[in-house]
């Protein structure tokens, strides 16, 4: 409907009526200089002939590229537009504002440059191929909005083929926040992560990502629902990403619906976009978790959750404790980048959660169990964090 | 020599002894918002969910990418380092330096965003497919340093395929610029193009250019030269690009070396790197211009080419009359991009060298044929001309 607005008015109606359309009318962001071009002399320095001598030096000592270009400081945000926000599959150009979005969040939350990178196509491959053609013109990749199953297989070849930082965000930036906020809540409620028996509705990128990341963080039993339920080894309709899910989590080897699943479970996660019937959420432990980040529609409603659980979170900037991407993929870009990494490894993520988390540590509530999106400590802690981790990971140049 | 020192040292010796090296040192260009992203007021507007409404207006009617997004203001600056200044093939890393500094041109002198695109693959058809596949993320594609003769396959079969305005600037700046220059020499010594019969020297992308612009603008009769002498129909040694060049120059039916062809004519245009003895340029007619464009060291050097000739200008900031392709491309694609041109078309092209010609048309002297790089006149000038030209050629989408 507003579309046609727009177009019937050619835009300027739709700018007056909607502030989201006045602000991004002719884009939200743009290049500058950094070196000044003012007369001959700048000129002859920062063009011909005095850009020669950095060619040549460049040329045979080619790590010097990181000194002397932007290369190491511009991370590119990669989309093929097929799965985009909530809104699915709308193709590259209708996902350039996100994509425009996330590469100013970089800029104004970590300090780190970056641009949009929309691709005309589709086929796992190509986007792998195009992306290595590309690689000599920025120090990392942040994937983005890529549909599920082949945003992994992008990513693992990508990591396997480019030596620097990839980073699917929908999957580690989902998680690393999770873990940070599901680290709090514990802390406040006195219980070891160990303990934790977690549910995490939704077997997509976040999903994965947030199962794995929390195993590795050593959560007690989890187990990952699909909308035909737990995904469990003895299924036979698995994809082969679903079946590694089953490898690794479940370790009761339950089987059943969400439902049955949430019966008894300390923490639910929510990532999947569907509703979950309050009988459920009543049947949850006490002092349970409940972060339903689905957007702009939490699976439970805050204030159905808050009636049952000891700490609600959700992905909306209107209730306490936001799960918001932001905490992390600043911070974990500028910390790799600043070190030069190869790559950004489980150990960094993990890092970065940790790090994420105790920014708060001193302040912890119900209500406070993960930074606001606009504290200004995260983005520092979590680049002094990441950068910590890749050395002794062994993964950074400097 | 210095990217030892450079290496030797971790780049701190050479900054200070260097003041290209110290104005490179982080590179020479960053990304900016345009839009403020400071509460969560303004995040949810420029993110999720007020971006979510764009998207979705684009996914339905896809031309109002050009409006809200920054698409059809930013320019890919495309290159694989195969021909990098006079450099040669340095390879796509060590070309940054020079795709940098041209995306800062282009906003310093035009107002266009662009950012560097050096390119890991050297076949022609896969160069077309890999920017065809980032097509929707810009609005417009300068190819840079790309070797002949794939620079013109490659510029062909981009211009067919995509839907915005793709240039290759070391051919059609250099011709645009060159044009100009000369529109003005033959003023100013009040004689028609047509009756100036002019050599050029070097059949490389720059040559071919300036061959073709030339005979579009109306220039009497022109030969090309390569290392073998003239360019013509009957040498059994022609690529593909010079077979096509002979057909339409020489229409003399020339043959012989580049000195024999130099005797009498009225025009020199050097684009070849090569050196001409002065014996050669004391063979020209009389009130003749000497245009050479070799950098840093000329084809003729302009104390010996001002004894003989009656203009004299050179690729040179530290002599009169410099042919830079900075009075073009800057203004050529603002123009473009202001009306949204689907193509930068041959009338666009000429359009721009005659605005750019025209700005100095009040204060012409054999000093000054070409304005400054630094007048501010040019950009709005060749602006306003190539949006015009795209209007009339039917090119425009506004």
């Amino acid at each position: 409907m507003a579309a046609e607005i727009v177009n019937s008015k050619d835009g300027l109606d739709e700018d007056v009526i909607d502030p989201a359309f006045a602000l991004h009318r002719g884009g939200k962001m743009a290049v500058q200089a950094t070196v000044p071009v003012r007369d001959a002399d700048e000129l002859s320095l920062a063009y011909t002939p005095g850009v020669a001598k950095i060619c040549n030096a460049i040329a045979r000592q080619p790590e010097l590229v990181a000194d002397y270009t932007w290369k190491s400081q511009v991370v590119a945000v990669v989309t093929d537009g097929s799965a985009v926000l909530g809104l699915g599959d709308i193709g590259p150009e209708a996902s350039l504002p996100v994509m425009e979005g996330k590469s100013i969040l970089f800029k104004q939350f970590g300090g780190v440059d970056a641009f949009p990178v929309a691709l005309d196509c589709r086929d796992t491959d190509e986007i792998v191929e195009t992306v290595a053609r590309l690689a000599p013109s920025f120090g990392g990749v942040n994937l983005e909005d890529i549909a599920a199953p082949r945003c992994f297989e992008i990513e693992a070849k990508l990591k396997e083929r480019l030596d620097v930082p990839v980073f699917h965000d929908d999957q580690h930036g989902t998680a690393i926040v999770t873990l940070a906020a599901l680290r709090n809540a514990a802390l406040l409620t006195g219980r070891p992560l160990g303990e934790l028996r977690t549910v995490v509705s939704g077997a997509g990128a976040a999903g994965f990502a947030i199962a794995k990341i929390l195993v590795e963080a050593g959560i007690g039993d989890i187990v990952v629902c699909d909308r035909k339920g737990v995904v469990s080894a003895d299924r036979d309709d698995l994809t082969d990403v679903k079946r590694e899910l089953a490898s690794f989590t479940n370790k009761e080897g339950r089987t059943g619906s969400l439902e049955s699943a949430m019966n008894g479970a300390d923490v639910f996660i929510g990532v999947s976009g569907g509703t979950v019937p309050e009988e459920a959420v009543a049947t949850l432990a006490k002092d349970s978790f409940v972060f339903a980040m689905a957007n702009p529609n939490p699976e439970i409603h805050p204030d159905v959750a808050s009636k049952y659980a000891a700490v609600v979170a959700t992905g909306r900037s209107d209730y306490p404790n936001q799960i918001n991407n932001v905490l992390a993929f600043p911070g974990v870009f500028a910390g790799a980048l600043q070190v030069r990494a190869t790559d950004i490894t489980e150990g960094m993520k993990l890092a970065a959660a940790e790090a994420l988390a105790a920014v708060v540590s001193d302040e912890l509530s119900a209500e406070c169990v993960i930074p606001s999106p606009f504290d200004e400590r995260v983005a520092p802690a979590v680049t002094a964090a990441v950068a910590a981790a890749a050395r002794a990971e062994g993964v950074a140049r400097r």
